[in-house]
């Protein structure tokens, strides 16, 4: 049953479910992953999903597979559980404990051959465990080489699955390791593996005091390794998860351009957790915000806009993009 | 030779001008004051200015009096110099200094009846210096008692004139006194005096973490004394004094909502830093987008906006600016 | 069972035990009442406990009085449970929901009279789901009166029990209402109620951009009602609930200056989320840097401090600072 | 006439003197350069200055040279101004002018010569009007290269001067290019010059979101190029080039110990903006603070640091930072 839209947009399976959050365990009652992947189908402009390999998914391939069968939703992405569990408290790849190093070892190379059982040649690794939490608390220099080491031997398992790192300024720790695009980028160049490469998330890159369209760029420059895209809003100092376009559009529309731009080729994946909200209908918002916005470029000249840019001129460029935007 | 605009927008004079920061003293060379005015005027959707009563204004009645006559332009406020000079760098009606206590309320009443000489019954006093850049550094308790004291002894000069205070939360000293809206009302209950209120100025509310519109209805409910309004743009963590709507476009539409829905009458007084831009060019280009999306709003059914905010639904309102903003 | 230290410091008695964030349901395994009062009791510094009234803990009644009788702890306040529970995920006390503002109002007359059975005659209100997510999504002026409305009803129970409520700027809301000190004045004015009053919580402070010793000052000008302290620390943008001194020192110091100076008479109530540490050691370690800098202040001659603060001179105030803590 | 202080400590020569900013052209009388000279030399702790060159310095030779004989004051470093004429508005060797980029080619050639000419081997690169300040203004990609490249044909002048860059978030641009210590990494692993290096300031990196001590670990990692250190604080969120010490102590005591602990050996350079205080004194209370700090660090036992660190264990950490700081 294929899909029909001609975006590539995906969704971490869990965002249509419910949410939870360090005062309230449960904001909504939970759903199976069959419904949880009906939930998702029944947004028309999703083509895939995004699942995270928990242990209790691990021991739901069976339904999983049913529900990829039933819907026709792609597996666009698996990420590696380097942060629900408590054993990753004080890191995975970067932890003192030279077991924890090597179970997240193990694990990624697990789930690389879970992606690729399901048709999916991209596994992502988010480390948010991995950094510190006080000033004087950790020693950068060896866990930073822990960091790099490990994922370099895990990705060696198989080179037919690419392996993406995703970076966040904070949260869970107070200072994560891989902390904006280009630490990444030099992380990536540390890790020296032609199957790595770097996520960027929208709404890491505002927290990050990044502007997510020149991140795109840095990390076209240093390495040209961008394989994969998440998607959400947020006010700029904490990584709220909001519904796409909803706060910070303007630039949500460079983000954009810069990623037809430099050749990206990937998918959109709705990173959120709509606490508050039915998780589907704020996946379908963010999804029609998406393509609004999608649309806009797709209407716009790009000769045009890179003619603006190239002349360093601030009149110029928000008067474009009020047009773009605004229609005025 | 009156102005033809529907809407009531006006700009700081300077602003029109050329730009100083703490490195580069002068970004592009100076104007004279009829040649600002002259700028000023060519802007079609500008009907005002607003002025700062530096000593070098004021020694130039004469040239503002013909300029006024010639462009037709409306004085809406006149700004109390309380921060260009060093005399005010610890203070002004905080200071420590009796002397400089007296010189701030003395020059508020000298600048009261400069405006009213103009026709313009509003004077603004932002209290930049007024606060403090260290820890230990300041006797809270009595430097704010200073401060209300001198603005309600200023104001009482005379109460055909308004006497309009702005709040900032930092710079140019790393903590201001009056730093939100909820601190200028409960200044301003203390001042109790019916001929002062608050300048809400759109790029402070951002900076200083509020949402603009909710700051509005914060003003409305607790004193309802907002008598001006400041625009510009910035990305929430400094006063950049951007392009109106060039950054933050959402809140912008909810502010003018909030503004139309609480009532307000006043203006809007563009306040820019166009450092690297022609300033006439930047200020028009703010006019632009603020025309645009008071269009938007134009077009809106207010009693529609009202129901969706009464049905505390993320879903909605998203869906609502969406559709105000992009048509889809 | 009575406590001997000087100091009157208390904790939140989960803080003692695990924690759990969006990504992690449990960093530790959990503990029973029992165990944390047990837990807390080991910690020499501390005199008290604050209980947080959800459910279970009502349900635990016998537990909890037998644990106190054990442990010679004192209730320190309780804090109605307005924020764990999914029925009050868009708001309490502004709820748009009638069944759900009286369900606020009823819990916390119920909290009250609980908390004076335990001998303890403050109760906490933290409004934490009370605000929004989205621009657009709410009736400010309409949620604002439901708020102060309710804790004005539920305040009237009874007035031999404080009723204190406690701002913060975001979390879990991305906007909260009561959000900062000067809100909390404001609000507290339009309640009018002789028993409410202010929680300030230090890192909620630092998290608004406070300086909270100014806070501890606005909060005596306008109303004189703070009631309760909650200390922690954080990196300034986020409510990061660390071991207090670990980050900002220098606050710190004139935090407890000037609540000496205000006479406050309350407790410090340890309010953090340990997440990777030991909860007890962590408390244990937040107490010992609160002893030590309350050592300081101890030493410190009051005149001096305040003679510096008069002075308006960063000089002298960052000499005096240097030598408080450093000693030299 | 050598100076006697066993630290390493310089100063912009400029920040012993008078400051402006956006809103106020002078807060002090302006100083001669033989004066700024005999102010610094006052300061016990100083054995250095740190200088600008710009076209009023480079004109000022004969009274710079008879100024450094007179005190025994060691120039430390050269900046180039790339940063105070108009001309620089839209940037330096990332300009779309290209008679631009080679004016700041030429310059920064010059500077190299005068550098040498002092006896000094460094000369600075602060680039901070190279950025933008807009979404959608700058060809990111473009501006980049011609940055990376423009510093690479400088620093070829003569391998005999250290050509050292400073990164900076933002300010005066809203974003700058040269953006943290991980993208002066690439950017230099982009140079790939041996003359080439980083400046790490301590406010820049608190202002990044980054934590000085952790980004030494970085530059030390990636390239080990770390050349020069400028010295302040601030709250986190701007530039506020305070007085050392007097915000973010913790920090310091670790930043210190990394630098030591990487085998930093070169100079700290005090770079503050002492509006309204008397500079000369700030800085003698700038260096006074970080000698007491660096008084604790050679105190401490440097392998009792390693393994606390070594241990991951917050409270172990807390304790060692509450001991070192507070003695107790």
């Amino acid at each position: 049953m294929p899909r029909t839209s001609k975006r590539s947009y995906s969704v971490f399976l869990g965002n249509v479910g419910s949410c939870s959050d360090r005062y309230c365990s449960a904001y909504a009652p939970p759903f199976s992953y069959s419904e949880l992947f009906d939930r998702a189908a029944s947004i028309e402009l999703l083509n895939g999903v995004d699942l995270v390999a928990t242990n209790r998914l691990l021991n739901s391939q069976d339904e999983i597979r049913r529900s990829i069968d039933k819907t026709g939703l792609k597996i666009v992405s698996v990420a590696v559980d380097t942060f629900t569990e408590a054993v990753w408290r004080q890191g995975s790849f970067s932890s003192i404990d030279p077991a924890i190093r090597a179970r997240a070892v193990k694990d990624t190379r697990t789930v690389m051959d879970f992606a690729a059982s399901l048709g999916c040649d991209l596994i992502t690794i988010w480390p948010g465990q991995d950094g510190y939490d006080y000033p004087l608390q950790a020693d950068y220099l060896q866990e930073r080489t822990w960091f790099a080491d490990g994922i370099r031997e895990a990705s060696a398992h198989r080179r037919d699955v690419r392996v993406s790192i995703e970076y966040k300024l904070k949260e869970p720790r107070t200072h994560c390791y891989l902390n904006s695009a280009s630490t990444a980028a030099l992380v990536l160049a540390e890790i020296g593996a032609a199957n790595c490469g770097a996520v960027l998330d929208y709404g890491h890159s505002l927290l990050g005091q990044e502007n997510p369209g020149e991140s795109v760029a840095i990390l076209k420059r240093h390495g040209d390794r961008l394989m994969h895209v998440h998607i959400n809003d947020n006010f700029r100092s904490w990584d709220d998860d909001l519904i796409v376009g909803s706060v910070q559009l303007l630039e949500l529309l460079e983000f954009v351009y810069w990623l037809r731009r430099t050749g990206y080729r990937g998918w959109y994946t709705m990173d959120q957790f709509p606490y508050r909200e039915d998780g589907r209908d704020a996946v379908a918002e963010s999804a029609a915000w998406l393509d609004a916005v999608e649309a806009i470029v797709d209407k716009a000249d790009p000769a045009e806009i890179a003619q603006v840019l190239s002349r360093k001129d601030a009149i110029a460029s928000t008067r474009l993009a009020r047009r773009l935007l605004l229609g005025r």
